[in-house]
């Protein structure tokens, strides 16, 4: 096993819902205080903005806690936690957040990324669905789901608890790489035994979608104003997803980075899911570059909720800056 | 009329509720989109953390913008700007979001200020009752308000429209400094014109509380564990509030800046609602500097929702970083 499977099969591993399952989930609800009848819930985790004509509703999936050792593969724990304290973050784990988009363009309704999908009872993750709901769409109503990469965490939404389509009414469209990648049965085969369930999981979760799945090659749109654009590394089809109406735009950068705070900021920091880690980390600073010069709203998977901002070139580096919260849309 | 008293009418002059609202409200909710169903609302307005025991649930009461030119006393427009735009915000108008911190510490329910109060429908703020409400708090369980200093939009949100009490069974709590400014009679009549409507404005929102009014001293408790702290200049007696329990701490510092992205990454900028700007920018620099030094939360009234985080020293001001949103409390 080479150096790129290692990293793959890691990768692979942590994005297997039963080990992620297994890992502390510090997000977990204490007990109520003692305070009388006030509820302790939050409000429901969606958050709306504009890109020209189009709505973009930020849809939360919860967060999860990971262990932070070897969590980077080359730099020294105590490195890594220096950089998480700046961000005022917890450095005795690495806390993962998880955000899709759903873009109304008044003509079709498009999900980006599904979230961790049906979970047990308790679970912090999972929720994209039931954020939908709260923000008042139902999720037979979407028409186009798009899929950055075929990680777990990002497909797994795509089936409810008994294997069926979440979003009955929707196209999925997905880049032409990824599907290779992750659909050629010999490769599946060949692949090393700890990363064999990603590929099965992958053919699952697609599957009742079967005879509504577009495959596009980078630079396509899947519906007029979204556009799967080409941030291989983290997997060899990892796409960014560009959404733009009239003079607006916003970049949803998927896996381009996990949390800002940690590899926008150490863009060299490499993390064990990034596939191929060096191409990751050169498709990382070449679309940052991009981004934090033309001053374009950028949004991602594993970015603090809302999930949406700016990125400020600093240093080496990059610094995400959270959009203004608005009561109005 | 010296330098200090056109200070104070300038601030009070735009503390006045009928100025304000002649501002633009930028934050006004666009026509829907031809979408389809989908409602286009927001999440309600409050983020829930814990404060050791205590749950802080902090309301927004919705922003407002206001013209940017003379905001800033001491600096080139251009200057502002620049520092406005390497936060990603607006440079035509300045936006102010308001939101107040409710603690609930097993005993006591602590409203810190009030917000913008009855509006006419339509209004961008005034939002914080309605807040309170989507939280699952009425606010006849509120037991205690504590008002970190006099102006609008901190204690018009005191009476109802009818100008009834909008927390009916709560003691309010108050520095006695800042009560002896704005209620001293003789000072009132003494005041430039402009600023006589701001001292009839706080006689009036107090007025339904007679009776069960508290003025205590600079670090006073109001209730066990949240104590008001002197933080002078913005006005006479403005108070930051310490609220602790076991090892954990926030600190709400009310006023101590507008948006961070201004003047606290710029403290020397003196900007026209700080009554005693000299006074304010030292206080500004004594409290962020212990603040950022034992990295203690920060919770501020125009911070950006939820407007809760850290502050870390930044060359010769200072960076606020918003704390981790969570679906879990």
């Amino acid at each position: 096993m080479d150096r790129r499977h290692v990293m793959l099969g890691a990768a692979a591993a942590l994005a297997t819902p039963a080990l992620l399952r297994a890992a502390p989930a510090v997000a977990q609800a204490p007990a109520a205080a003692a305070s009388g009848p006030a509820p302790l819930g939050q409000a429901p985790g969606f958050f709306r903005h504009r890109v020209g004509g189009f709505t973009v509703t930020m849809l939360n999936d919860g967060s999860r806690a990971i262990p932070l050792a070897n969590f980077v593969r080359n730099a020294p724990l105590e490195e890594v936690q220096r950089t998480l304290a700046e961000s005022f973050l917890p450095t005795d784990s690495f806390r993962i957040p998880f955000t899709a988009p759903l873009v109304d363009t008044g003509r079709h309704l498009v999900l980006i990324d599904t979230g961790n999908g049906a979970q047990p009872a308790g679970s912090p993750v999972g929720l994209v669905a039931a954020n939908m709901r709260a923000a008042g769409v139902d999720p037979a109503r979407v028409t186009t789901v798009v899929i950055s990469h075929f990680h777990g965490d990002h497909i797994n939404g795509l089936t409810l608890a008994d294997g069926s389509a979440a979003y009955p009414n929707a196209e999925v469209v997905v880049n032409e790489a990824e599907w290779r990648f992750w659909m050629d049965e010999g490769a599946a085969a060949r692949a090393p035994e700890a990363m064999r369930p990603a590929f099965a999981n992958a053919a699952n979760r697609f599957r009742p979608y079967q005879g509504r799945i577009r495959q596009v090659a980078a630079g396509a749109e899947a519906v007029p104003g979204i556009r799967l654009d080409a941030a291989y590394g983290h997997t060899p089809g990892h796409s960014a997803v560009h959404i733009a109406d009239g003079t607006e735009q916003m970049l949803y950068v998927a896996d381009l980075t996990n949390r800002p705070e940690l590899n926008a900021r150490r863009p060299d920091f490499h993390i064990v899911f990034d596939m191929d880690a060096t191409a990751a980390e050169a498709t990382r600073r070449r679309i940052f570059d991009r981004v934090a010069a033309e001053r374009m709203r950028v949004a991602g998977f594993h970015f603090p909720f809302p999930a949406a901002g700016f990125m400020a070139k600093e240093g080496n580096g990059y610094r995400f800056v959270p959009g203004d919260w608005s009561a109005a849309v």
